[in-house]
């Protein structure tokens, strides 16, 4: 029995971390969000990824990281390499390396291990106070892009399999976070490509277990004459054991071939000798089968999507899997947000795939590569060092194997995602135009993540993370970094009066609601498209408040001073302009959308230069026309 | 009606700071705790007083913060001063400067402001979790040290205040944390000292304010010609108010003058000119006599203690009141565990009162100088700036201001904290003797907090806190910083030989329960007294694990590599090493309190020497001689 339909703005089924992320964003953003999961219950055990560094920042960035944390989870710095002695005479530890080197600037060098029941608990629990409740056990059961109504083009069948009553929607998005099985993937006829012709079968178990094997709490791969296996430290004392069971270049290749926790334990022993292990007990077990594959498409009419495992499947060896899944759902949700608020063209939904399938095939590209080179030869300790704390190639050629690992273990971070020219990420074919796009030294890429970096807050004077002073709220960031108060006074005054023109990007995407906005408003005091953060390269107290433009002093909590040593610039004196490469005579202006990825840096100068570059960008696939020039073209 | 009396190894009267960080340190020590309130239920509002820095490393170490921070307080990094402008036109801002400033090294340079009931409540639930109830509304109606029973030589009269039950119980302690009006110091008769004559009538009001008033989230002083203020931002969105109603040194002073919610309102109205100030709502307002006083004994006879208010209260400028509680409670709990757990001998309890009623003198002292000098005139930015930035006096004299200004600074901060010479604290005149005490060039003083410092771990490569590395377990920390491997290899492995002599401190207090030791015993695995901790200044990957002497890889998980940068050491090759004073070349044993007070550092040599020195150290208050000395004295 259907009742009269429903309609949401976006019905995403599966609750796991692809789901659980866009809902989250969704529904805080005040979305309406039907949310559905196949499962009675939340994940029980096991199926653990790690969070990588950038995961971290985004959880961080959501107001979930502390809570993660206070599951204490183990937490990876490392990856240590053990290989078979000579005559059968055990194991030896032939390298060891960080999983996130130094050149990396992160806070989070690590990637943390937690349940990932745990994880998704987080989730469910601001879900809630976001007002949106996953509702189990639901499936989908048929969806149609139908058109029938234009708000709402399509109709979802759900189906409570508690009761077998089947529920129609009318949405204006169905996204499937269903997992590597997605039936919606499959009505929708997309096909899998798999990248590497070899499947596996991989066990898995968790559990408690005594030994004196050293890196015990250390990610490690083990070779030996009796096999290989991984080790992952868990929460709890627990540990994690990869083993490979069966591979489609084994000569008896069978994809059901299976082990028990016995076959498996006996294993991992003798792997292990000459140390000993024993297990006080087993948490969990399992065996499947894995390949590397990428779904051909992630949506074919830009209404209904696909998102995390639903689009691409790889070895547990990357441990990238809820990762990739959340950088997905970041990637929807934002732009689902620009699309339904009135901000950005219907077109830029295309980016979702254009950018994240590119990701996924450049990581499973890395994850063949970098393999192979492993399977090769083994590193030595003086190129995993040069490769740890070598920031630039000092000239000359980088060894293969160095050069690959950077890559990898920046792209397994997190932190090389690098998303390509587009209608977001500035380049020189981009249709802003202006000689002002691209500031001459900064150490910033478009389409790749903004460098962490630690100032003072003014309003409160706390030391303050920048690159997480903005919340996850939808907006893009301005970051505008005033370099020296003094000198660049003439062009801060500039720029206020010219973001006050009422053609600006800002004037133009006034909040509807501007009358009524709370006088405790944090981040969006103008409109709910921009957060603009002011930071001087001034000592805290030299800076003068009076002289701020009124329109940057609505941002209270977001004028910063540059006066905070950092280590990896010790000798500046505004660390964070330096680190960045922005002069701090001059200044510059840095967006980066939503997601933290930066969009484009604009040259700080007198005159109207710099908010017309900034008009020109978001003119480029706002709904509404911006600035001067399209002001004169009407 | 009495029934049979049960028996406790501590009562403890309150529940507010001091009474709960004792009973949790007791409770998770496995001790049997009797622990009542008079208050129905914990603190609803109000009553918020600031964790200090070193406050929150006690907390952090407890395993506590997260929780705390959790309820995102607000943190407090400087200091304001606003002034009177000249004719009546208002205030203006005439200086600013940290609360806790560079030269201070922590990791946690701000004052954290939240509710104390929720802080309260971070506490029971764990003191919960280590099994002790605290019983409400409950009250102290009688005690006695009768000695009729040697072991419990207290009797405790308890009274339910529902029932009107009365409960007699035996205790080897009682512990008054009942806040200023000390029924339990009334009864023994011990006076206050009232250190400042001049008595306060405070009013304090926590609200939600909207203002232009543009430090409205920072800490101000504001003295106007209406009057003066002090303004504390809270969570929430809150700010606290502090308007002093009445001086004993009014011409009209009245101990009982008190102001009403709208007196108060006005007055800060005035006093705010020309900013406006709303108010949105008040949570919590109060009016409260208040003077500078200091208990005279803070025991009699080593059974009944005092700590907390009981023993000291202070007007709420300094906001010391929680801190100076925690520490009193620390310091009590673990020399209460020294003694009953059979290490120290019983003398070492009359170190509480010395100990911590000298720092509230200290406090107190510090309080009314800083005052007094500070009506006297205003600092300058300048003079502000280098109190802020020196770390040692530059040649010739310091400013008095700048001077009392640091000393101020990092006694309010907790760091500041310096326990005299005495039993655990060495200096010359301790009783044991070797020219191996006092590292030379050390930068750490024996009764002062250990310096923070950064290290990787090297059972699972994590970059940790080596100063949070040890938690609050009622044990000594011996701190083997071992300098470069192969210089010190030897030392090492004479360090290593002679603590496994059968009179070392380590043998002669190993734990009874040795066989059944956990596997996973990470801190205490030969006794309940000592952690060890071995630091190399190596390369973590250089450090040769299979040459560390056996009964140091016991303790695996305090085994560290000093091989990360630091920003206050930027040329250090080794950190925690050159920052601490100590040459890689010779290592150094550095020995802390269980409350992490530095208790003596020792050369590192070839030889008996370094572990003759700690069993000489550890001999000056250990029930048993120790060492070859007490040995061949036998």
């Amino acid at each position: 029995m259907a009742h009269s339909e429903d309609t949401y703005d976006i019905v995403i089924v599966g609750a796991g971390p692809v789901g659980l992320l866009l809902s989250l964003c969704m529904s805080r953003w005040g979305y309406k969000v039907k949310h559905i999961d196949n499962r009675p219950v939340p994940t029980a055990t096991g199926r653990a990824d790690g969070i990588q560094p950038r995961s971290t920042e985004i959880l961080r960035n959501l107001g979930l990281k502390r809570a993660i944390m206070a599951y204490h989870p183990a937490k990876v710095y490392d990856v240590s390499f053990w290989d078979p002695l000579a005559e059968g005479k055990g194991i030896h530890r032939t390298g060891s390396w960080p999983s996130c080197p130094r050149f990396i600037d992160t806070r989070y060098p690590f990637t943390t291990l937690v349940h990932q029941g745990k994880i998704e608990k987080v989730f469910l629990d601001e879900i809630n106070k976001a007002g949106t409740t996953v509702e189990r056990p639901w499936t989908v059961v048929d969806f149609a892009n139908d058109g029938k109504d234009e708000d709402y083009p399509v109709e979802v069948s759900l189906k409570s399999i508690d009761t077998n009553v089947i529920t129609k929607v009318r949405t204006k998005y169905l996204f499937s976070g269903e997992g590597a099985r997605s039936s919606i993937r499959e009505k929708l006829g997309i096909k899998i490509q798999y990248k590497d012709p070899i499947s596996y079968v991989w066990g898995v178990m968790d559990g408690v277990v005594r030994t004196d094997f050293p890196d015990i709490k250390t990610k490690c791969t083990i070779h030996s004459d009796a096999g290989s296996i991984m080790v992952i430290p868990r929460e709890d004392n627990m540990v994690r054991l990869y083993v490979q069971i069966a591979s489609s270049s084994d000569p008896d290749w069978n994809p059901r071939k299976t082990a028990t926790v016995e076959d498996v334990q006996a294993t991992a022993k003798k792997i292990l000798q000459p140390y000993y292990l024993e297990w006080d007990r087993v948490e969990w077990y399992s065996v499947y089968p894995i390949g590397q594959g990428i779904s051909e498409r992630y949506t074919l009419d830009e209404r209904v999507f696909l998102g995390g495992d639903a689009c691409h499947t790889h070895s547990p060896k990357a441990g990238q899997g809820m990762n990739t899944a959340f950088h997905d759902a970041l990637n929807m949700a934002w732009k689902i947000h620009a699309v339904e608020s009135g901000f950005a063209n219907r077109s830029i939904l295309s980016t979702y795939e254009s950018e994240r399938k590119d990701i996924a095939e450049t990581l499973l590209g890395f994850d063949n590569k970098y393999a192979a080179l492993f399977s090769k030869r083994r590193p030595t300790a003086g190129e995993v060092g040069s490769a740890s704390h070598t920031t630039v190639a000092e000239g000359g050629e980088e060894d293969e194997f160095v050069k690959t690992f950077k890559e990898s273990c920046e792209f397994t971070s997190g932190y090389g995602v690098a998303y390509k020219p587009n209608v977001f990420n500035w380049d020189t074919t981009h249709r802003a135009q202006s000689p002002l796009f691209g500031v001459p030294g900064i150490r910033l890429t478009a389409g790749r993540v903004f460098t962490p970096a630690t100032v003072t807050r003014l309003a409160d004077s706390n030391f303050v993370h920048l690159e997480q002073e903005v919340p996850v709220n939808g907006s893009f960031r301005i970051f505008i970094f005033a370099g020296k108060q003094a000198t660049t006074k003439q062009a801060i005054d500039d720029l206020a009066a010219n973001l006050k023109k009422e053609r600006s990007f800002l004037s133009i995407y006034q909040r509807s609601d501007i009358k009524e906005v709370s006088f405790f408003e944090r981040d969006l005091p103008h409109s709910k498209f921009f957060t603009l953060c002011l930071i001087y390269a001034n000592d805290k107290n030299t800076i003068d408040m009076a002289s701020v433009p009124q329109i940057l002093k609505d941002y209270h909590y977001h004028i910063y001073a540059d006066n905070l040593p950092d280590v990896r610039v010790p000798t500046a004196q505004f660390a964070a302009h330096e680190k960045l490469g922005i002069d701090p005579e001059k200044g510059a202006v840095v967006v980066t959308r939503p997601d933290g990825h930066v969009a484009c840096s604009i040259q700080l100068v007198e005159g109207s230069g710099t908010v017309d570059a900034l008009n020109a960008y978001f003119g480029a696939f706002a709904t509404k026309p911006l600035g001067q020039d399209q002001q004169s073209r009407l």
